[in-house]
């Protein structure tokens, strides 16, 4: 199954229109291409429609949002809706500031999400309306942990029933639910959060790996999720082996994330469906 | 007589200005310097003709535009050909999008470009004012290639007498043409492709080249393209031995130029006059 | 007691709001967390406070300004100097426009900053209101030199006097004063000029040192500046060894500052007080 996502992915080529934060937009680019997609950054509002439309997946990542990129970020959704374009929604820093709020609920509202994907305390505040959001970062008192595990399910659960979206939360466990199945991630490392930009990564390798499986967004969404967490394993290894730092780590989880093919996938995947 | 070109450079260090996109920035401002100019960004239209003014070269690069820098793109056009500055453009995306498409026809009459550099898709776009556009990506049916040789060629001699631009087509084989005589290059690898910014990161290489070598902008331009693809051959080298990907590839691109000289140029490139 | 300010960055693990440009930013936040603080990118206004009440320091970087940024930059500087925040001011090319001279005089009107670090052209203009910068470069005749010490020594302690804020001047030598107490470190590599935002990573650092030793401003900032210039000196010992380039040092100087201890800095810091 995650084979025929993966052989999609590098038959179809899938074009993802991007509108996301220019702190990690050349890594989002880069890991896009680097999974077998093809990626366009475009966010002026008098292009989004056009751009939007020869694309096969939309990524909405708000994280340096503001007045001109977010009324782009609506036009190009509804395109996107109109066309039935998968379109994934990154609530970076939802929680953190009232314009990150209020724009998450706007977008919410406004535009159809196929995924959501982001940390539990973004996905807290998606859900509730509030989080208790560390700047960019999840609260820790708010993980996913082998404690928790069946009541965060029951949580993913709901959120993607009450969305209609499949539900990514990331963290040390990932969780990816349509509301009836949930698939729990046990790949990636800890020193991923030692960089910027691994969940604006994996959001845009969601992105394409829905644009070239538009029936199949759940295990899509999953397998970019493992996908993503193996290329972090894979990289640290590097990075140790080569008494390397951060630095390396981010280059070589695009390096990994280039050779990813479905042997490795499935030979790396730590994943159980629930 | 490429040899003067890059020690034009290496004693000048080039200032160039450059109101670019913010995927590819950081690469284009890096491999400037690795090259041996000096990259100014600055997109304000308050203050692009100051730095327009200081600097020896302007890159204009639409690939992330919107409203607001495509005024401050005309405003620094218009000054760097008032001071006699060599002007580059790289039409990222033209045929992608309505606005992509008319702001480069209204660039094109708004501002004389010395260079105009892009791929086959872009620039049958500025030729033609339609293109086939796959994204910002060529498509494949417009390559240049040995069969389609001399055609192209062609192409490129006449768009260039109608823009008074020297023309760089870019892709597997490589065009530069001043009308008149047109260099045919075979450097690169196809796994430059696989990174964004490869492209940006050339006009910006192209600029540098330009503002240290204004009397002479067909082999200024020539040398860039070679230069850029000899970078990718000896990148595609490096990440070959050490297992590496693509991120290991953009690196070691701003690597290999970083240490380019003219014995290694000379060495490498592979250049035709027709 | 730089030992202390280790520690104390690491133990607290300082959120640092940045105002940056669009070239850095991704390194700048990169830089920020592998020192051990917590970076958050916002600028729109509707979001500055919110975003800067949240975090311990505050970064503006002028290096991309533009209308809407420069707003946003007086309104967070304000709030954080009301919440009694280290804010840390990086005046990218001041001098280089009439835009960036202007905007730097309005910061320090109506925002109080507790460090500003710049080359010695940038800091001249903060000085005297013009310089001589050579685009975002300093001019190599007003550099701080062996020769001219105790002269840029006084110059530099009259700065912090006029402005109230510890002054970092960045170059082969650096100096951090307070106007009492100067700090001389010749930390450091040339080759770290020869990439784009070392300069911008190292306030980056400055405002996360700061936010996590607010009592200790003086200590955090030359800290800061000493293992900057470490970092660079590491990088370039793993450059040659590789026989890479500045795309390699870039990544290195990251990496570097991810392993960066106490032992390490004070084994490798080339300081002394005057």
């Amino acid at each position: 199954m995650f084979e025929t996502v993966l052989k999609n992915v590098s038959e179809k080529t899938p074009l993802v229109h991007c509108i996301t934060n220019y702190v990690t937009v050349n890594d989002v680019a880069n890991i896009v291409l680097a999974c077998g997609g093809s990626p366009i950054m475009a966010d002026d509002i008098e292009e989004v429609e056009d751009i939007t439309s020869i694309c096969g997946a939309l990524d909405i990542n708000i994280g340096t949002l503001n007045q001109r990129t977010i009324a782009s970020m609506v036009a190009a959704g509804k395109k996107a809706n109109a066309l039935g374009h998968p379109v994934v929604l990154d609530p970076v820093g939802a929680g953190a500031s009232k314009l990150r709020t209020e724009t998450t609920f706007s977008l919410l509202k406004e535009v159809k999400f196929q995924v959501i994907r982001g940390n539990i305390s973004e996905m807290k505040t998606v859900a509730l309306g509030s989080g208790t959001t560390k700047g960019v970062d999840a609260d820790s008192s708010d993980e996913v942990t082998e404690e928790n595990l069946s009541q965060s399910i029951g949580f993913a659960r709901e959120l993607s029933k009450k969305t209609g979206a499949v539900i990514a939360i990331t963290g040390a466990i990932d969780l990816v639910s349509d509301g009836e199945r949930t698939y729990v991630i046990r790949n990636g490392h800890p020193m991923m959060s030692k960089i910027t930009g691994t969940g604006c990564m994996l959001t845009g390798v969601v992105a394409a790996f829905c644009g070239a499986n538009p029936e199949n967004l759940l295990e899509a969404t999953a397998a970019a999720v493992a996908a993503m967490g193996l290329c972090g394993q894979l990289a640290y290894e590097r990075v140790q082996a080569a008494q390397g730092g951060t630095g390396m780590l981010r280059s070589a989880i695009i390096d990994a994330m280039s050779r990813m093919d479905a042997a490795c996938l499935n030979g790396g995947m730590k994943i159980e469906l629930h």
